[in-house]
Protein backbone atom coordinates (compact mmCIF):
# COMPACT_ATOMS: atom_id res chain seq x y z
CA UNK A 1 0.00 0.00 0.00
CA UNK A 2 1.37 3.65 -0.90
CA UNK A 3 2.22 5.80 1.46
CA UNK A 4 0.01 8.68 2.93
CA UNK A 5 -1.93 6.79 5.45
CA UNK A 6 -1.26 6.82 9.37
CA UNK A 7 0.14 3.15 8.99
CA UNK A 8 1.67 1.15 6.73
CA UNK A 9 0.15 -2.28 4.82
CA UNK A 10 2.48 -5.26 4.38
CA UNK A 11 1.06 -8.47 3.79
CA UNK A 12 2.82 -11.49 5.87
CA UNK A 13 3.80 -15.07 3.62
CA UNK A 14 2.15 -16.57 1.10
CA UNK A 15 -0.99 -16.89 3.16
CA UNK A 16 -2.01 -13.51 2.72
CA UNK A 17 -2.77 -12.08 6.17
CA UNK A 18 -1.72 -8.70 6.40
CA UNK A 19 -0.30 -6.49 9.25
CA UNK A 20 -0.67 -2.38 9.70
CA UNK A 21 2.38 -0.99 11.14
CA UNK A 22 3.22 2.35 12.02
CA UNK A 23 5.72 4.33 14.43
CA UNK A 24 5.19 7.43 16.55
CA UNK A 25 7.86 9.40 18.75
CA UNK A 26 7.27 11.67 21.92
CA UNK A 27 10.47 13.74 22.67
CA UNK A 28 11.18 15.98 25.74
CA UNK A 29 10.44 19.19 24.99
CA UNK A 30 8.43 19.38 21.85
CA UNK A 31 5.21 16.61 22.87
CA UNK A 32 5.54 16.59 26.51
CA UNK A 33 8.21 18.26 29.19
CA UNK A 34 9.66 16.04 30.92
CA UNK A 35 10.59 17.85 34.47
CA UNK A 36 6.90 18.67 34.52
CA UNK A 37 5.14 15.32 34.26
CA UNK A 38 5.84 12.30 36.00
CA UNK A 39 7.42 9.60 33.46
CA UNK A 40 4.64 7.11 33.60
CA UNK A 41 2.76 9.32 31.76
CA UNK A 42 5.38 9.81 29.01
CA UNK A 43 5.54 6.21 28.65
CA UNK A 44 1.68 6.26 28.55
CA UNK A 45 0.86 8.87 26.37
CA UNK A 46 3.98 7.51 23.83
CA UNK A 47 1.81 4.46 23.63
CA UNK A 48 -1.18 6.24 23.36
CA UNK A 49 0.03 8.06 20.09
CA UNK A 50 1.13 4.91 18.18
CA UNK A 51 -2.42 3.33 18.49
CA UNK A 52 -4.07 6.34 17.83
CA UNK A 53 -2.69 5.70 14.29
CA UNK A 54 -4.25 2.12 14.85
CA UNK A 55 -7.95 3.67 15.49
CA UNK A 56 -7.49 5.77 12.40
CA UNK A 57 -7.62 3.35 10.36
CA UNK A 58 -9.76 0.68 12.27
CA UNK A 59 -7.26 -1.81 12.90
CA UNK A 60 -7.11 -4.55 16.02
CA UNK A 61 -3.95 -3.75 17.68
CA UNK A 62 -1.83 -6.87 18.32
CA UNK A 63 1.98 -5.89 19.69
CA UNK A 64 4.11 -2.77 20.24
CA UNK A 65 8.19 -1.83 20.72
CA UNK A 66 9.45 1.10 21.85
CA UNK A 67 13.04 2.67 21.50
CA UNK A 68 13.83 5.29 24.30
CA UNK A 69 17.30 7.52 24.40
CA UNK A 70 17.33 8.59 28.02
CA UNK A 71 19.65 11.03 29.36
CA UNK A 72 22.10 10.11 31.52
CA UNK A 73 21.18 11.97 34.85
CA UNK A 74 17.89 9.78 34.62
CA UNK A 75 16.77 9.18 38.09
CA UNK A 76 15.68 4.95 38.20
CA UNK A 77 12.77 6.17 39.67
CA UNK A 78 12.15 7.97 36.48
CA UNK A 79 12.87 4.78 34.24
CA UNK A 80 10.94 2.62 36.01
CA UNK A 81 7.89 4.89 35.35
CA UNK A 82 8.91 5.57 31.96
CA UNK A 83 8.66 1.28 31.54
CA UNK A 84 5.03 1.37 33.61
CA UNK A 85 3.84 3.45 31.52
CA UNK A 86 4.40 2.01 28.58
CA UNK A 87 3.58 -1.69 29.15
CA UNK A 88 0.06 -0.95 31.48
CA UNK A 89 -1.12 1.26 28.36
CA UNK A 90 -0.01 -1.31 25.72
CA UNK A 91 -1.49 -4.33 27.70
CA UNK A 92 -4.36 -2.20 28.32
CA UNK A 93 -5.14 -1.86 24.85
CA UNK A 94 -3.76 -5.39 23.56
CA UNK A 95 -1.05 -4.49 22.21
CA UNK A 96 2.05 -6.04 24.56
CA UNK A 97 5.08 -4.50 24.45
CA UNK A 98 7.27 -7.20 22.66
CA UNK A 99 10.50 -5.40 22.29
CA UNK A 100 12.51 -2.54 22.35
CA UNK A 101 16.51 -0.92 22.85
CA UNK A 102 17.30 1.89 25.19
CA UNK A 103 20.21 3.82 24.83
CA UNK A 104 21.90 7.03 26.77
CA UNK A 105 22.68 10.21 25.40
CA UNK A 106 26.20 11.63 25.80
CA UNK A 107 25.10 14.64 27.70
CA UNK A 108 22.74 15.38 30.43
CA UNK A 109 21.23 18.06 28.54
CA UNK A 110 19.79 15.65 25.67
CA UNK A 111 16.45 15.09 25.39
CA UNK A 112 14.16 11.42 26.48
CA UNK A 113 13.09 10.18 23.15
CA UNK A 114 10.81 7.55 22.74
CA UNK A 115 9.64 5.82 20.07
CA UNK A 116 7.16 3.64 19.77
CA UNK A 117 6.60 0.82 16.82
CA UNK A 118 2.62 -0.57 16.78
CA UNK A 119 1.59 -3.80 14.97
CA UNK A 120 -2.12 -4.35 14.23
CA UNK A 121 -4.54 -6.13 12.08
CA UNK A 122 -7.29 -5.03 9.69
CA UNK A 123 -10.56 -5.39 10.74
CA UNK A 124 -13.27 -6.66 7.94
CA UNK A 125 -14.02 -4.94 5.41
CA UNK A 126 -10.44 -4.02 5.51
CA UNK A 127 -8.64 -1.24 6.83
CA UNK A 128 -9.94 2.68 6.48
CA UNK A 129 -7.72 5.22 4.61
CA UNK A 130 -6.85 8.80 4.15
CA UNK A 131 -7.77 9.38 0.67
CA UNK A 132 -11.40 8.07 0.23
CA UNK A 133 -13.81 11.22 0.80
CA UNK A 134 -16.20 12.16 -2.05
CA UNK A 135 -18.05 14.91 -3.16
CA UNK A 136 -21.15 15.63 -0.77
CA UNK A 137 -19.78 13.68 2.24
CA UNK A 138 -20.08 14.90 5.97
CA UNK A 139 -17.07 15.63 7.81
CA UNK A 140 -17.68 14.00 11.54
CA UNK A 141 -15.69 13.72 14.40
CA UNK A 142 -15.68 12.11 17.31
CA UNK A 143 -15.49 13.81 21.31
CA UNK A 144 -14.40 17.02 21.61
CA UNK A 145 -11.90 19.49 20.26
CA UNK A 146 -9.06 21.99 21.76
CA UNK A 147 -7.39 23.62 24.41
CA UNK A 148 -5.61 19.56 25.01
CA UNK A 149 -2.68 21.37 25.89
CA UNK A 150 -2.91 23.20 29.26
CA UNK A 151 -0.54 25.54 30.48
CA UNK A 152 0.71 23.51 33.55
CA UNK A 153 2.20 20.71 31.08
CA UNK A 154 -1.02 18.60 31.73
CA UNK A 155 -4.25 18.58 29.40
CA UNK A 156 -6.21 15.99 27.43
CA UNK A 157 -3.16 15.54 25.41
CA UNK A 158 -2.07 13.34 28.12
CA UNK A 159 -5.36 11.35 29.20
CA UNK A 160 -6.82 11.10 25.81
CA UNK A 161 -8.17 8.06 25.25
CA UNK A 162 -7.06 6.03 21.82
CA UNK A 163 -10.19 5.78 19.86
CA UNK A 164 -9.76 2.06 18.63
CA UNK A 165 -12.67 0.66 20.04
CA UNK A 166 -14.69 3.65 18.83
CA UNK A 167 -13.19 3.21 15.39
CA UNK A 168 -14.22 -0.59 14.83
CA UNK A 169 -17.30 0.18 16.29
CA UNK A 170 -17.76 2.91 14.05
CA UNK A 171 -16.46 0.91 10.90
CA UNK A 172 -18.56 -1.87 11.79
CA UNK A 173 -21.84 0.19 12.08
CA UNK A 174 -20.59 1.95 8.40
CA UNK A 175 -18.96 -0.36 6.72
CA UNK A 176 -18.31 1.30 3.28
CA UNK A 177 -20.01 4.19 3.62
CA UNK A 178 -16.83 4.87 5.96
CA UNK A 179 -14.98 6.67 3.51
CA UNK A 180 -12.00 8.42 5.03
CA UNK A 181 -10.50 8.49 7.99
CA UNK A 182 -7.11 10.12 9.93
CA UNK A 183 -6.44 11.11 13.67
CA UNK A 184 -6.58 14.81 14.83
CA UNK A 185 -2.94 15.52 16.05
CA UNK A 186 -2.41 18.82 14.32
CA UNK A 187 -5.45 20.84 14.53
CA UNK A 188 -8.72 19.99 12.66
CA UNK A 189 -8.13 22.80 10.38
CA UNK A 190 -5.12 20.84 8.85
CA UNK A 191 -6.08 17.28 9.68
CA UNK A 192 -9.26 17.86 7.21
CA UNK A 193 -7.01 19.45 4.80
CA UNK A 194 -5.19 16.18 4.71
CA UNK A 195 -8.46 14.24 4.20
CA UNK A 196 -9.52 16.92 1.41
CA UNK A 197 -5.90 16.77 -0.36
CA UNK A 198 -5.81 13.21 -0.45
CA UNK A 199 -9.09 12.96 -2.16
CA UNK A 200 -8.30 16.36 -4.44
CA UNK A 201 -11.90 17.91 -3.00
CA UNK A 202 -12.00 21.16 -0.47
CA UNK A 203 -13.81 20.80 3.02
CA UNK A 204 -16.00 23.20 4.73
CA UNK A 205 -16.18 23.49 8.06
CA UNK A 206 -19.36 24.98 9.94
CA UNK A 207 -18.02 27.34 13.41
CA UNK A 208 -21.14 26.66 15.22
CA UNK A 209 -21.44 22.72 14.66
CA UNK A 210 -17.43 22.35 16.46
CA UNK A 211 -17.88 20.30 19.72
CA UNK A 212 -15.75 22.67 21.87
CA UNK A 213 -14.48 21.36 24.82
CA UNK A 214 -15.56 23.32 27.95
CA UNK A 215 -13.07 26.75 27.71
CA UNK A 216 -11.91 25.92 24.55
CA UNK A 217 -12.64 28.63 21.72
CA UNK A 218 -13.53 28.17 17.87
CA UNK A 219 -9.43 28.99 17.35
CA UNK A 220 -8.72 26.54 19.75
CA UNK A 221 -10.56 23.83 18.28
CA UNK A 222 -9.40 24.66 14.99
CA UNK A 223 -6.00 25.14 15.20
CA UNK A 224 -4.64 23.40 18.99
CA UNK A 225 -2.99 20.22 18.55
CA UNK A 226 -2.83 16.99 19.99
CA UNK A 227 -6.94 16.10 20.01
CA UNK A 228 -6.36 12.82 18.92
CA UNK A 229 -9.66 12.51 17.74
CA UNK A 230 -11.06 10.65 14.77
CA UNK A 231 -12.18 12.68 11.87
CA UNK A 232 -14.01 10.79 9.31
CA UNK A 233 -15.34 11.56 5.71
CA UNK A 234 -19.23 9.58 5.98
CA UNK A 235 -21.21 8.67 3.22
CA UNK A 236 -23.54 12.15 1.97
CA UNK A 237 -27.19 10.37 3.01
CA UNK A 238 -25.73 8.74 6.40
CA UNK A 239 -27.44 9.50 9.61
CA UNK A 240 -25.17 10.42 12.06
CA UNK A 241 -26.21 9.47 16.17
CA UNK A 242 -25.79 11.76 18.41
CA UNK A 243 -23.53 9.24 20.06
CA UNK A 244 -21.22 5.89 19.03
CA UNK A 245 -23.69 2.99 19.74
CA UNK A 246 -22.51 0.42 22.17
CA UNK A 247 -19.37 2.68 23.67
CA UNK A 248 -19.21 3.50 27.54
CA UNK A 249 -18.22 6.13 28.16
CA UNK A 250 -20.25 7.60 25.47
CA UNK A 251 -18.37 9.21 22.53
CA UNK A 252 -19.85 11.87 21.26
CA UNK A 253 -20.15 12.36 17.48
CA UNK A 254 -20.95 15.38 15.26
CA UNK A 255 -21.20 16.28 11.79
CA UNK A 256 -19.05 19.50 11.46
CA UNK A 257 -18.78 20.17 7.60
CA UNK A 258 -19.37 18.68 4.17
CA UNK A 259 -16.57 17.77 1.47
CA UNK A 260 -17.20 19.55 -2.10
CA UNK A 261 -15.35 19.89 -5.37
CA UNK A 262 -13.01 22.37 -5.53
CA UNK A 263 -14.14 25.28 -7.16
CA UNK A 264 -10.90 25.95 -9.02
CA UNK A 265 -7.71 24.48 -8.92
CA UNK A 266 -5.85 26.91 -6.90
CA UNK A 267 -8.84 27.18 -3.86
CA UNK A 268 -7.92 27.02 -0.36
CA UNK A 269 -8.54 23.34 0.58
CA UNK A 270 -10.03 24.18 3.98
CA UNK A 271 -13.09 26.86 4.48
CA UNK A 272 -14.23 27.57 7.94
CA UNK A 273 -17.70 28.89 7.96
CA UNK A 274 -19.44 30.94 10.27
CA UNK A 275 -23.38 31.41 11.27
CA UNK A 276 -23.93 34.70 9.05
CA UNK A 277 -22.41 32.65 6.04
CA UNK A 278 -18.97 34.29 5.31
CA UNK A 279 -16.15 31.91 4.89
CA UNK A 280 -12.28 32.42 6.01
CA UNK A 281 -9.17 29.91 4.68
CA UNK A 282 -8.46 27.50 7.29
CA UNK A 283 -6.35 25.32 5.37
CA UNK A 284 -3.08 26.63 7.94
CA UNK A 285 -4.86 26.74 11.25
CA UNK A 286 -3.08 23.68 12.81
CA UNK A 287 -0.67 22.94 15.46
CA UNK A 288 3.37 23.21 14.36
CA UNK A 289 5.26 20.67 16.76
CA UNK A 290 8.39 22.71 18.03
CA UNK A 291 7.54 25.67 15.80
CA UNK B 1 7.76 -15.98 22.67
CA UNK B 2 9.72 -14.37 25.78
CA UNK B 3 12.49 -11.80 26.38
CA UNK B 4 15.93 -12.34 25.30
CA UNK B 5 16.55 -12.70 21.72
CA UNK B 6 17.38 -10.42 19.18
CA UNK B 7 13.78 -10.33 18.22
CA UNK B 8 10.68 -10.97 19.53
CA UNK B 9 8.36 -13.09 17.80
CA UNK B 10 4.72 -12.59 17.46
CA UNK B 11 1.47 -14.35 16.08
CA UNK B 12 -0.26 -12.80 12.94
CA UNK B 13 -4.14 -13.59 12.96
CA UNK B 14 -5.45 -17.08 13.63
CA UNK B 15 -3.70 -18.67 10.34
CA UNK B 16 -0.95 -19.21 12.36
CA UNK B 17 1.38 -16.73 10.53
CA UNK B 18 4.51 -15.60 12.56
CA UNK B 19 6.38 -12.59 12.66
CA UNK B 20 10.04 -11.76 14.17
CA UNK B 21 9.88 -7.90 15.06
CA UNK B 22 13.00 -5.64 16.72
CA UNK B 23 13.89 -1.91 17.00
CA UNK B 24 17.60 -0.74 17.27
CA UNK B 25 18.97 2.79 17.26
CA UNK B 26 22.00 5.06 15.87
CA UNK B 27 22.90 8.23 17.85
CA UNK B 28 25.16 10.96 17.06
CA UNK B 29 28.01 10.69 19.82
CA UNK B 30 27.03 7.12 20.53
CA UNK B 31 27.33 5.00 17.48
CA UNK B 32 28.45 7.67 14.78
CA UNK B 33 29.79 11.30 14.80
CA UNK B 34 27.54 13.08 12.56
CA UNK B 35 30.09 15.55 11.52
CA UNK B 36 32.70 13.09 10.40
CA UNK B 37 30.69 10.98 8.38
CA UNK B 38 28.83 11.14 5.26
CA UNK B 39 24.40 10.79 6.36
CA UNK B 40 23.77 8.61 3.86
CA UNK B 41 26.11 6.57 5.92
CA UNK B 42 24.64 6.91 9.01
CA UNK B 43 21.06 5.83 7.60
CA UNK B 44 22.91 3.12 5.78
CA UNK B 45 24.34 1.57 9.37
CA UNK B 46 21.11 2.09 11.31
CA UNK B 47 19.21 0.19 8.85
CA UNK B 48 21.97 -2.90 8.71
CA UNK B 49 22.36 -2.72 12.86
CA UNK B 50 18.41 -3.58 13.18
CA UNK B 51 19.26 -5.79 9.66
CA UNK B 52 21.71 -7.78 11.51
CA UNK B 53 19.31 -8.71 14.31
CA UNK B 54 17.40 -10.26 11.70
CA UNK B 55 20.61 -11.77 10.81
CA UNK B 56 20.67 -13.78 14.45
CA UNK B 57 18.00 -14.97 14.18
CA UNK B 58 18.52 -16.68 10.87
CA UNK B 59 15.08 -14.52 9.61
CA UNK B 60 14.41 -13.50 6.24
CA UNK B 61 13.07 -9.34 6.06
CA UNK B 62 10.24 -8.43 5.02
CA UNK B 63 10.31 -4.82 5.72
CA UNK B 64 11.44 -1.74 7.93
CA UNK B 65 10.01 1.44 9.56
CA UNK B 66 12.29 4.51 10.83
CA UNK B 67 11.89 7.21 13.15
CA UNK B 68 13.98 10.11 13.04
CA UNK B 69 14.87 12.96 15.21
CA UNK B 70 16.92 15.78 13.00
CA UNK B 71 18.80 18.75 15.13
CA UNK B 72 17.09 22.03 13.68
CA UNK B 73 20.13 22.90 11.79
CA UNK B 74 20.41 20.12 10.00
CA UNK B 75 21.09 20.31 6.00
CA UNK B 76 18.69 19.34 3.29
CA UNK B 77 21.41 17.62 1.79
CA UNK B 78 21.85 15.73 4.54
CA UNK B 79 18.38 14.85 5.23
CA UNK B 80 17.90 13.84 1.68
CA UNK B 81 21.41 11.13 2.40
CA UNK B 82 19.61 10.22 5.98
CA UNK B 83 16.92 9.35 3.70
CA UNK B 84 18.66 7.79 0.30
CA UNK B 85 20.86 5.72 3.25
CA UNK B 86 18.28 4.29 5.01
CA UNK B 87 15.90 3.45 1.48
CA UNK B 88 18.51 2.16 -0.06
CA UNK B 89 20.33 0.09 2.20
CA UNK B 90 16.45 -1.66 2.98
CA UNK B 91 16.00 -2.25 -0.70
CA UNK B 92 19.09 -3.99 -0.97
CA UNK B 93 18.11 -6.11 1.98
CA UNK B 94 14.95 -6.85 0.84
CA UNK B 95 13.41 -4.86 3.93
CA UNK B 96 11.73 -2.19 1.70
CA UNK B 97 10.97 1.11 4.15
CA UNK B 98 7.20 1.39 4.45
CA UNK B 99 6.71 4.13 7.53
CA UNK B 100 8.56 6.42 9.54
CA UNK B 101 7.99 9.59 11.70
CA UNK B 102 10.24 12.73 11.43
CA UNK B 103 10.53 14.88 14.25
CA UNK B 104 12.77 18.04 14.58
CA UNK B 105 14.43 18.76 18.09
CA UNK B 106 14.25 21.84 20.38
CA UNK B 107 17.69 22.75 20.05
CA UNK B 108 20.29 22.26 17.82
CA UNK B 109 22.71 20.79 20.24
CA UNK B 110 20.72 17.93 20.48
CA UNK B 111 22.15 15.03 18.63
CA UNK B 112 20.69 13.53 15.82
CA UNK B 113 18.74 9.89 16.56
CA UNK B 114 17.76 7.38 13.66
CA UNK B 115 15.96 4.39 15.36
CA UNK B 116 14.92 1.22 12.93
CA UNK B 117 12.32 -1.15 13.21
CA UNK B 118 12.45 -4.53 10.91
CA UNK B 119 10.10 -7.06 10.18
CA UNK B 120 11.15 -10.25 9.14
CA UNK B 121 9.83 -13.73 8.59
CA UNK B 122 11.23 -16.98 10.23
CA UNK B 123 12.62 -19.86 7.88
CA UNK B 124 12.23 -23.51 8.34
CA UNK B 125 12.70 -24.96 10.58
CA UNK B 126 11.98 -21.71 12.80
CA UNK B 127 14.25 -18.90 14.26
CA UNK B 128 17.10 -19.65 16.58
CA UNK B 129 16.97 -18.52 20.21
CA UNK B 130 20.29 -17.19 22.23
CA UNK B 131 19.67 -20.02 24.85
CA UNK B 132 19.93 -23.41 22.39
CA UNK B 133 23.80 -24.12 23.42
CA UNK B 134 24.44 -27.34 24.96
CA UNK B 135 27.56 -28.91 26.97
CA UNK B 136 30.38 -29.80 24.19
CA UNK B 137 28.93 -27.51 21.67
CA UNK B 138 31.18 -25.70 19.05
CA UNK B 139 31.38 -21.86 19.30
CA UNK B 140 31.92 -20.83 16.07
CA UNK B 141 32.00 -17.23 14.58
CA UNK B 142 31.73 -16.04 11.02
CA UNK B 143 34.29 -13.00 9.53
CA UNK B 144 36.87 -11.46 11.48
CA UNK B 145 37.05 -9.44 14.71
CA UNK B 146 38.47 -6.44 15.82
CA UNK B 147 39.49 -2.98 15.07
CA UNK B 148 35.88 -2.29 13.64
CA UNK B 149 35.81 1.73 14.40
CA UNK B 150 38.65 3.80 13.45
CA UNK B 151 40.06 6.57 15.02
CA UNK B 152 38.34 8.93 11.99
CA UNK B 153 35.62 7.96 12.77
CA UNK B 154 34.98 4.91 9.70
CA UNK B 155 35.48 1.33 9.80
CA UNK B 156 33.77 -1.83 9.23
CA UNK B 157 31.09 -0.88 11.59
CA UNK B 158 29.76 1.75 9.15
CA UNK B 159 30.48 -0.66 6.29
CA UNK B 160 29.43 -4.12 7.69
CA UNK B 161 27.24 -6.77 5.76
CA UNK B 162 24.33 -7.72 8.10
CA UNK B 163 24.95 -11.56 7.60
CA UNK B 164 21.35 -12.44 6.16
CA UNK B 165 22.26 -14.61 3.58
CA UNK B 166 25.16 -16.30 5.77
CA UNK B 167 22.38 -17.02 8.34
CA UNK B 168 19.97 -18.57 6.11
CA UNK B 169 22.23 -20.64 4.46
CA UNK B 170 23.96 -21.98 7.65
CA UNK B 171 20.29 -23.05 9.20
CA UNK B 172 20.00 -24.62 5.60
CA UNK B 173 22.85 -26.59 6.16
CA UNK B 174 22.94 -27.43 9.66
CA UNK B 175 19.82 -27.54 10.89
CA UNK B 176 18.65 -28.41 13.95
CA UNK B 177 22.68 -28.58 14.16
CA UNK B 178 22.61 -25.28 14.81
CA UNK B 179 21.77 -24.40 18.49
CA UNK B 180 21.57 -20.99 19.33
CA UNK B 181 22.98 -17.34 17.41
CA UNK B 182 23.67 -13.74 18.55
CA UNK B 183 25.15 -11.03 16.22
CA UNK B 184 28.26 -9.56 17.64
CA UNK B 185 27.58 -6.28 18.93
CA UNK B 186 29.54 -5.65 21.94
CA UNK B 187 32.79 -7.59 21.46
CA UNK B 188 33.07 -11.18 21.61
CA UNK B 189 33.53 -12.13 24.84
CA UNK B 190 30.41 -10.63 26.22
CA UNK B 191 28.40 -11.38 23.43
CA UNK B 192 29.72 -15.41 23.85
CA UNK B 193 28.71 -14.59 27.37
CA UNK B 194 25.23 -13.69 26.57
CA UNK B 195 25.12 -17.33 24.62
CA UNK B 196 26.56 -18.99 27.42
CA UNK B 197 24.45 -17.14 30.42
CA UNK B 198 21.18 -18.42 28.49
CA UNK B 199 22.35 -21.94 28.56
CA UNK B 200 23.74 -22.06 31.86
CA UNK B 201 27.62 -23.19 30.81
CA UNK B 202 30.79 -21.98 30.67
CA UNK B 203 32.05 -21.07 27.07
CA UNK B 204 35.80 -21.14 26.51
CA UNK B 205 37.39 -19.18 23.77
CA UNK B 206 40.51 -20.00 22.35
CA UNK B 207 42.79 -17.15 21.74
CA UNK B 208 45.10 -19.00 18.62
CA UNK B 209 42.00 -19.41 17.28
CA UNK B 210 40.30 -15.38 16.72
CA UNK B 211 39.83 -14.19 13.34
CA UNK B 212 41.48 -11.63 13.49
CA UNK B 213 41.03 -8.46 11.50
CA UNK B 214 44.06 -7.28 9.80
CA UNK B 215 46.12 -4.37 12.35
CA UNK B 216 43.85 -6.22 15.24
CA UNK B 217 45.01 -6.95 18.70
CA UNK B 218 43.17 -10.27 20.34
CA UNK B 219 42.43 -7.69 22.96
CA UNK B 220 41.02 -5.84 20.54
CA UNK B 221 38.79 -8.73 18.75
CA UNK B 222 37.64 -9.93 22.78
CA UNK B 223 36.50 -6.23 23.42
CA UNK B 224 35.84 -4.19 20.29
CA UNK B 225 32.21 -3.77 19.57
CA UNK B 226 29.93 -3.38 16.03
CA UNK B 227 31.49 -6.53 14.62
CA UNK B 228 28.29 -7.52 13.50
CA UNK B 229 29.52 -11.30 12.80
CA UNK B 230 27.74 -14.00 14.08
CA UNK B 231 27.84 -16.48 16.71
CA UNK B 232 27.17 -19.82 17.06
CA UNK B 233 26.68 -23.12 19.16
CA UNK B 234 26.76 -26.02 16.91
CA UNK B 235 26.77 -29.69 17.84
CA UNK B 236 29.55 -31.00 19.28
CA UNK B 237 30.38 -33.28 16.08
CA UNK B 238 29.83 -31.07 13.32
CA UNK B 239 32.66 -30.48 10.51
CA UNK B 240 33.14 -26.91 10.26
CA UNK B 241 33.58 -26.01 6.51
CA UNK B 242 36.47 -23.23 6.27
CA UNK B 243 33.64 -20.55 4.72
CA UNK B 244 29.88 -20.55 4.60
CA UNK B 245 29.00 -22.90 1.18
CA UNK B 246 27.48 -21.30 -1.92
CA UNK B 247 28.13 -17.49 -0.58
CA UNK B 248 30.01 -14.74 -2.34
CA UNK B 249 31.99 -13.02 -1.42
CA UNK B 250 33.49 -15.95 0.90
CA UNK B 251 32.51 -15.67 4.28
CA UNK B 252 35.24 -17.33 6.65
CA UNK B 253 33.46 -19.77 9.33
CA UNK B 254 35.93 -20.01 12.52
CA UNK B 255 35.79 -22.60 15.13
CA UNK B 256 37.12 -20.56 18.17
CA UNK B 257 36.20 -22.66 21.21
CA UNK B 258 33.89 -24.51 23.15
CA UNK B 259 30.68 -24.88 26.01
CA UNK B 260 31.53 -26.78 28.88
CA UNK B 261 29.27 -27.52 32.08
CA UNK B 262 29.94 -24.55 34.35
CA UNK B 263 32.69 -25.97 37.00
CA UNK B 264 30.82 -24.03 40.03
CA UNK B 265 27.91 -21.63 40.56
CA UNK B 266 29.99 -18.93 40.44
CA UNK B 267 32.50 -19.89 38.15
CA UNK B 268 33.41 -16.94 35.30
CA UNK B 269 30.77 -17.63 32.46
CA UNK B 270 33.48 -17.07 29.28
CA UNK B 271 36.99 -17.67 30.13
CA UNK B 272 40.15 -17.21 27.36
CA UNK B 273 42.80 -19.81 27.07
CA UNK B 274 46.03 -18.92 25.70
CA UNK B 275 48.38 -21.25 23.88
CA UNK B 276 50.27 -22.21 27.02
CA UNK B 277 46.88 -23.34 28.71
CA UNK B 278 46.26 -20.81 30.94
CA UNK B 279 42.97 -19.61 31.53
CA UNK B 280 41.41 -16.03 32.31
CA UNK B 281 38.13 -14.70 32.88
CA UNK B 282 36.81 -12.68 29.89
CA UNK B 283 33.13 -12.00 30.69
CA UNK B 284 33.63 -8.38 31.14
CA UNK B 285 35.61 -7.80 27.85
CA UNK B 286 33.48 -6.16 25.79
CA UNK B 287 32.61 -2.56 24.29
CA UNK B 288 30.20 -0.41 26.58
CA UNK B 289 28.35 1.98 23.84
CA UNK B 290 29.12 5.43 24.75
CA UNK B 291 31.17 4.62 28.41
Amino acid sequence: MGPGDDLAQVLVGEGGGSLLVGVDQVIDGLHVVADRVSWDRIGSKAMRRALSDVAAMAGKPLASLASVVLPPGALDDDITALCKGLHETAEAFHAPLVGGDVAIHRLAEHPLTVSVTVLATPISPGPVHRSGAREGDLLVVTGQLGGSLLEDGGGHHLDFCPRISEAARLRELLGERLHAMIDISDGVGRDAGRLADAAGLQVQLESDLLPLREHASVAAAMGDGEDYELLMAVAADTAIPPTVPGIAPPCQLTSIGRFNALPTADAHRVMLVDGAGSAVDASECGWDHGQ
